[in-house]
This record gives C-alpha cells, sequence and structure tokens, in this order.
C-alpha cells in the first residue's frame, strides 16, 4: 500500500489532515498498466481519478485532419501528478486518452469514493476538491498561453 | 441588491442552500463599470471573482508578435457567467485582461468573503468550489480542443 509520506509530497494530498489521509488511504485502489496501454479512452466515460505512484502516462487529444482523425499529444505526466480529476468534477466523458508511456502504477479513487469522503469528512472532502481545482485551474493557464499563441498563427481558432 | 431567483438560475449558486445564499448575499458586492472599461489586467494581482450580472466582457491574452505584442480574444462571457474564478482558486496573477463590451454590472466576492463562507458554513463553501472547479473544468475542454486544433496547423506548439 502506498505510503502516508508519499502522499503527502503530492499536492493532491496538500493541507489534509492525519484523520483525513486515514480515511482516504483505505479508499485508494492500486491499479498497474502496461507501456503503451490506454488507461482512459477520450470520449468514454470513467469517473475515476488517477495519482501516478510510477511511471509516467501521455495526454493525446483526437484531431481532425484532412486525411481523418490523428492524436496529438497535449502533455506528459510524472510521479506525483493525477489525471481524470475532470471528469470527477464535472461528470462528462473524458476529455482525452490517456496512455501509458512507461510501466505505471497509479493510485485510483471513483467518485463513489469521494462521496464517502465527503459523508465522513466534509473538510477532507474540501481539501481535496480545492487542490483539483488548482491542478485544473494550472492546466488552464498553460493551455490559455497555447491558445493564445496558435491565435497569431492561426486566426481561425479565435471562435 | 440581486435578487436570490436570480443568484439561483446560474451555476455557480447550484445546490446551495436557502442559508448558504442568505450567508453569500451581504458579501456580495455590487461593481460597475463601462464599456471599454478593463475590469482585471492579465498579469495584475487579484483575488476577487466577478458575476457577470448585466452585459459582457471579452477575454483577452497576450500574444508575442514579431511586431512585439497584440491581444487575442480567448472567449466572450454573457449575464450568468464569471471570472477571476482561477485567481480565486490558485492564488496566481491574473491571467487574461476583462474587457467589458458593453456597460457591465457584476456581483463579486473576495478571497476573504470566501474564508468568511468557509468558517461559517462549510457546505456552502465546499459547493461553491465545486461549482468554480466546474467552470474551470468546461473552460480546460474547450481549450484542449482548441489547442488540439491548433497541433494540426502549428506543430510547434506541442512542447
Amino acid at each position: 500500500m502506498v505510503g502516508v509520506k508519499f502522499l503527502r509530497s503530492h499536492s493532491l494530498f496538500g493541507g489534509i489532515s492525519d484523520e483525513g489521509i486515514e480515511i482516504i488511504k483505505p479508499l485508494l485502489k492500486e491499479e498497474h498498466f502496461s507501456r503503451g496501454e490506454d488507461i482512459v479512452r477520450e470520449g468514454e466515460s470513467g469517473d475515476r481519478l488517477y495519482f501516478i505512484c510510477e511511471g509516467s502516462v501521455e495526454i493525446l487529444k483526437e484531431i481532425k485532419t484532412p486525411d481523418g482523425v490523428a492524436q496529438g499529444v497535449l502533455a506528459i505526466l510524472e510521479i506525483g501528478d493525477t489525471f481524470g480529476e475532470m471528469e470527477l468534477i464535472d461528470i462528462q466523458c473524458r476529455s482525452a486518452t490517456v496512455r501509458a508511456l512507461k510501466d505505471v502504477t497509479a493510485q485510483s479513487l471513483s467518485n463513489k469514493d469521494m462521496l464517502t469522503i465527503y459523508k465522513s469528512d466534509l473538510e477532507t472532502f474540501t481539501m481535496i476538491i480545492l487542490n483539483l481545482a488548482r491542478e485544473i485551474s494550472r492546466r488552464l493557464r498553460k493551455m490559455d498561453v497555447l491558445v493564445g499563441s496558435s491565435l497569431y498563427s492561426a486566426p481561425e481558432a479565435r471562435e
């Protein structure tokens, strides 16, 4: 099982009390994925958040091209990073495909687990949501910069 | 003062109890901006969230061009939309400039107001954060699509 110290050292678990960590730990599900495997697929449903303990992943977005559909790399995530938080927050389909670049070990939490945390410790639930919101916000800042630069080279993106 | 019914009909205040609305209402600060006025400026500090009650705004991002710096339009926001939530969540500088496209009336909440809500009603605080996180997530989804399409036309954006 993943250690408390490891959890504490990453932003997803920042500001959470010892009692909170003890509530979260037994809910975490350890999962293993092989290099090249799709952990989540764009467009599919899914309410599970993943926290990378070993390995790395690439975030792939489908791109329409004149020849059909290709995949572009939006980001690469490493140990301590999370993915799947958007679907946990907004209950929509997976916004991108996440593929293992190396063998990956991840801890995951489902929407149901979050409900368990909400019911047993509202402060811990709130802190997790705030940490996830900060992470999504950081990503949006990066994407805003990329969109900003693409506006110059590709004005049709403005719509 | 803005009406409870108006607040309730917009996503920022979704799922909040009557008691929660009563706590939030007296904290809201009504502000007026003239057409063409910058409400917030990219790069400046600011911890205030704005909720548009009248008018509309454009979200402008600085773009480096060979001739200097220009501004590109990332989005246009209307009545019921919010802006400034990223800075409230992640305590960083304003990620973009927000300019009034028409005369604007907005209700605003500061970080200090959020602390007041946190202390007096944790459930309401949690619901606001969750609503803000959903909004940021929706925006990130849109930006991911734009970045995805720009990857095809501008491969250098991949970094």
